[in-house]
C-alpha cells in the first residue's frame, strides 16, 4: 500500500455522535452485539473523561508521528483522532504541542496504539487520551504513513469517520452506518437499566429477577449443603 | 468436576475477620509466613480502600459471569467475592448492577481474576474491587462454573472462608483456620514498627538498628573508597 | 564479580542536577539526543512528582533487600536510589520503613526495577517513588548484591552519579559528565517551545510551522480527496 | 503456613494413572468436565513426550531450589515433581543433576512454574520437562517452602497424589479421586473420535455429522451471497 | 453488527495466489511496501513450511469454535482460514478433527489469533498452522461469530479473498487487488538478491556495497579510535 | 550522547574466549558470581548451538538496522554482534543478507535484543542466533545509533570486548578483565561435576551428598507422616 492522506471522509450525523457520550462504552458495545470494544490495555491517561466523536484514523509508523500533523489539517470539530502503528510500539507521540495543535481544529480526543507524554499537561489542558502507554520517548518524522484509511487500534478494526466512544471502560468503535441504531438499541437498554437497578438495590436477587434458576438446573448445577459434601 | 453450589461454609470469628482490616495486606501475608498474597497484577479499581472478610468463591468460564448470580445469593454481610477463572480472561464480569445486588447482601468487596466495568459508578457507590483488568467486554450467562469451592486468584488458592485482606498493596488470604493466630503474629509485629519507625526517623540507620554489619562482612560484602578501586 | 560496596562517588555539580527537576524527563531526556529513558514499565507509584538528583545505585538478588540499607548509609541529601535486580523481581523491597531511613539522609526518590509496598504511606510521606510493580510482597535479608557500581534500571545503565530525572512521563538518567551541556540543550529546547505552542493554539498548522509539506511530497505522500479514490 | 514436609501421601491405583499417558491432555481434561487444564504458557522444553504420574507437589521460593532435593526422597517409581513458586520466578530451578536424581528415584517427569536448565542434557537423558521458562539462572538453597501440600501450577491447584498428565499439548491435573471415573470418560470420547475423523475426512461437513444448521438458524446466523450484499 | 456468513468472495488469480509461496513472508510483506505483516506472536506450530493461499476469513467469540465449522463450508481448494476473536483467547479452537475436515475441503492452513491443540497429529497430518499459543483448552459452540467479513488477525486487517503468505519468519496478508501488482514487485526484489548475496560473501561490505559511507558522515557519525577517545 | 562507532576495541586472550564455548552458559554464570546472565526472553532461532566470541557492540534505534553495517567493518574473526536498542522493538533487523556479510568476516554469532528474520535460512547457513522475537519485518536505515559502546542487551550491561556465551540455555557475558579468572572457577566447577551426576546416579540423595538435612531442620522444616496431620 502506498502512503495516502484522504481529504474528506463521511461522518455520521453529529447529534447521533455526540449522544454516544451519554451512552458510554459498556452500553454501546453491547448494543453494537458486543462488537468493536478495543483491547483492555488501552487505558485514559487521566480519569473521569467520557467522550464521543467522529474517527479520523491515522497509521503510523514506530517511533514516527509524522503523520500526526498531516491529519490535524484533515480534522473537524467534532473529531477524534485514531492512531494504529505499523508495529508494536509504546514511543510517546503526541504531548502538549500536538494537543494544542488538535485543540486549535476542534479535535476532542486521541485514541493511540502507542505511546503519549506530557501526561500531566495534557491533564492541565483538559484533553483527553487514551494509549497503551505513557513514554517520554520522542519520536523522528522520517517514514510516511497514511491518514483516513482503515487501521487497527486496540485490536480492532477503525474505519474513518466511525463514532469512537471512550470512557474510563476503555473505548468502543461503533461503524458510521449503524451508528444511529445502536445509539437506539443503547438507549433501550439504559431505559431497562434504572429499573434493574431499583430492584436489586431492594434485595431481589439477579437469580430471580432473571428468572435463572430453572435454567441452572437444566444446565445441571448441584447445590449441596456444605463442603463436606463434595467428598461425600 | 461437575459444577456445584456449596451452600453452607464456614467461616472465621467476625471479630478476627474484621481486625485484619487495620492490619493491612503487607503485614498480613508477613504474619502468615509470606505466604497467601495474590500476584501483584490483581490493582484495585480505584484507590484508598481497606478491606477485609471471608471469602465467597466463584469458579467462571471466561467470558460468563452466570456464576456470580449464584454467589451473591449465598452471601452473608461481611463477606468478599473473589472469582477465579478456568482460563486467562479480562472481560467486564462485574459492573454497576451486579455490585448493587452485592451491597445489598451485604458483600464488602469483590477480587477478581477477570476484568470489571462501568469502574467510574463502583468508585462513586465505594464498592471496593481489586481486578487484573478493566475491560467494558460484557459477557454471557451460558455455562455453569461452581460456588464455594477451592479456587486460584491471582496465583494463590483460595479455600470458602478464608480471610481476604486487600488494600493499595495489593490482596492477601488468610487461611481460615489459622485467621486468629495470624492476627496476632501481625499485630504483634504493628507493635513493633513504630519504634523502629522513629528510630529510624532520627537518622539511625538500619545496618545498625538490625545490627546488620556483621553478617554482611561476613557474607563477604567488600567496602572500598571509590569506583577506581574496583579495577585495582 | 564480588559483591561491593562503593563509599564515595562523583556527582554532577548540585545545581544542575536541581534544575533538571525544571526541565521535565521528556526535555531532557531528547536534550540527551534521545538517550537514556527508561523503560516505560517503570511508573509513578503516584501521579504529580518531578524530582531530580544524583544516581546512587544498588544491584539487588530477586526477593532480597538487603542491599538498600547498605546502601542507604552512602547517600547524601539530594540523591535518589536506583535499583537493578539479577532477575525479573516485582517483590516489594521497599516500604515505608526503608522510605523513612532514607528522607532521614535526605535522600528524595527512588526508581526501582522490582516492586514496592506501603504505598498509602508512600504518598502520606511525600516519598516519590517509580516502581515496575506494586506487591505486597516481603523480601529477605540472605544474598549479597552491590553498592555503586553500575547497573540496569529500566533496560538503562545507569552509573552512580548519574542524574535522574523523574516525573509522570517516565524516568531519564543523564551521564553525570556531560549533565551540564545537557542541561543547557533542554533550556534551549524549552526556550523554543513556548513560541511554537502560541502559533498551534493560534491554528497554525505543524505543516506549516515545520514546513513539512515539501518533505512529505518529496517522500511520496498523495493525498485523494475521498475514500473511493483509494481504490480507483 | 509452617514449612512442612509430608511423607505419605495417597496415589491413584497404578493402571489408572499409567492409562492416563494414552489417554492425551486434551482428551483428560475435557473427560474432566473441561477443569484442571493448566496454562498454556507451560510448555515442554522438548517436544514429542506424552506422559502420566503421580504429583508429588513443592513449593518453592523464588530463586531458592532447597525444597526439590526435599521432595526427590519422597518419591516413588511413577511420581512426577510439580512445583509451584511463592512468587513470580523464571530461574533455572532443576538441571542435568537433579534429573540425574529423580531419575534413579524412578521419577518420570517435572512440571514447573519456574524455569529450567541444563535443556540439551535432559533432552539427550530423556527426562521429560514442562516448564513456564528455560534460564541458566542459577538458585540457593536459603529459605524453606513446603513439600507435598495444595500447590498452584500453571494456574491450577494441584494436590498431592493428584494425576498428572502432559504432552505437547500441555499440562491437565487430574483430582486422584475422580481419576478412574475420568479415564473411562476420557475413553469414551476417544472410541467415538475414530468413527467421526473418517467422516470428516470423506468430505462430511461437521455442519451436517454434528447437525448444527438448525442450531445456527436459530441463533441468527444469516448467509449472504457476496460481501455486497451487507452493505444493502 | 449481525452475526453473517458470506458464501462467495472473490479471490486473486490462483496463479498469483500460489506464486507468493516461492517468494515468502519477509520479501512479499516488504514488496507490499512493509505492510500487512502479522504481529510476531504469530507462531508455526510446528517448523519448516512455506505456504500461500486466499483468505477465509472467521470472527469468532472467545473459547468458541462454532464458526470454524460454519467456514470450513465455504472453502475452496487453495484456501487459508484466518481466525479473528472478539476479545484476547489462547483456547485451542482446531485440533485434528477439524484439521481433517479442512484438509478435505483442500484447505492448505490455519492462521489462527487464538490457540491450537493436537499439535502432534498436526503435524503428523502435514496441515500447517501459525497460532498464538499451543494449548488444549477446549471450546464450546454456543455463541455465533461471522465468516468472511474483515477480521484482524495478528494486529492486522485481513479481507476475506486476501492472500496470506506463511512460513517460519511470519504470516503476511497481501490485499487481494495488488496481489499481481505485489508478486512482481517482490520478484523484483529477489533476482536482486542473488548478486548481493555473492557480493557479500566475498567480503565486500554492506557500507560499500549499498554506499552508506557518505551518508553516515552527513548524519554525524563520528569514528574514534578506541573507548579511551570517549571520554576525551 | 552523540553517535559514535569506536574502531579499536581490546579483547580476551582467545584462548580463553574460544575455552568458554565448552563450559556452557549455565557454569559460566555460576562461576561469575551468578552475573552477566542475559533474560530469558532471548532464545536460539534454532537450537543445539553453543558458541563463545568476543561481543562487538551495537545501539540500534528502534526499526532501523543501520548501524548493524557499520558493526561488520569493525568485526575480526571470532567476534560475536551484540545488539541493543533504544526502545523495545521486535522488527527483523538481520537475515540472510547480513549473515552472509558477518560470516564472510568471521562473525561467529548474533545476540539481539530484537527480532531477525530469514530464520529458516539462517539455520541452513549454520549461523546462530539468539533474539527477543522471529519477525519478518523489514528496517530502514535512516537514524544512527553507536557502535562499541556499552549496551545493554537482554537486560545485562555488554561492553565491547566482553566475552559472550551461549547455549541452548541463553546467553551470559563475561566481563573482558576477569575472564580468565571465570574460566578457571567454571573448569573447577565442572570438574566437580561429574563425581556428583555419578553419586546421585546411584541413588544417593542430593539430601545426603550436600549433608542438607542438618541445616534444614535448623531452619524449621518440619516432617509430617500423611496430609491428615496437618490439620492436626
Amino acid at each position: 500500500m502506498k502512503p495516502v492522506a484522504v481529504r474528506h471522509i463521511k461522518r455520521a450525523d453529529p447529534q447521533v455522535v455526540d449522544a454516544f457520550a451519554d451512552v458510554g462504552v459498556a452500553t454501546a458495545h453491547e448494543a453494537n452485539d458486543r462488537h468493536g470494544l478495543m483491547k483492555p490495555y488501552l487505558r485514559p491517561v487521566y480519569s473521569g473523561c467520557r467522550v464521543s466523536g467522529s474517527a479520523v484514523t491515522i497509521l503510523t509508523q514506530p517511533g514516527d508521528n509524522w503523520m500526526l500533523h498531516v491529519a490535524i489539517e484533515l480534522c473537524q470539530p467534532g473529531d477524534i483522532l485514531v492512531v494504529g502503528c505499523t508495529a508494536d510500539n509504546t514511543d510517546g507521540m503526541f504531548g502538549d504541542l500536538l494537543a494544542t495543535s488538535a485543540m486549535a481544529r476542534g479535535v476532542r480526543a486521541l485514541i493511540t496504539d502507542t505511546g503519549v507524554r506530557d501526561v500531566a499537561d495534557l491533564q492541565e489542558m483538559n484533553f483527553p487520551v487514551w494509549s497503551k502507554r505513557i513514554s517520554a520517548k520522542g519520536t523522528v518524522k522520517e517514514t510516511l504513513g497514511s491518514v483516513n484509511i482503515p487501521v487497527v487500534c486496540g485490536g480492532e478494526i477503525v474505519n474513518p469517520g466511525d463514532v469512537i466512544v471512550a470512557d474510563d471502560d476503555g473505548v468502543a468503535c461503533i461503524p458510521r452506518k449503524s451508528a444511529a441504531d445502536v445509539l437506539n438499541a443503547a438507549r433501550a437498554r439504559e431505559a431497562n437499566e434504572g429499573a434493574k437497578r431499583e430492584k436489586l438495590a431492594s434485595g431481589v436477587l439477579g437469580l430471580d429477577m432473571y428468572q435463572m434458576r430453572e435454567r441452572l438446573a437444566e444446565s445441571g448445577l448441584v447445590y449441596v449443603d456444605s463442603p463436606e459434601d463434595l467428598d461425600a
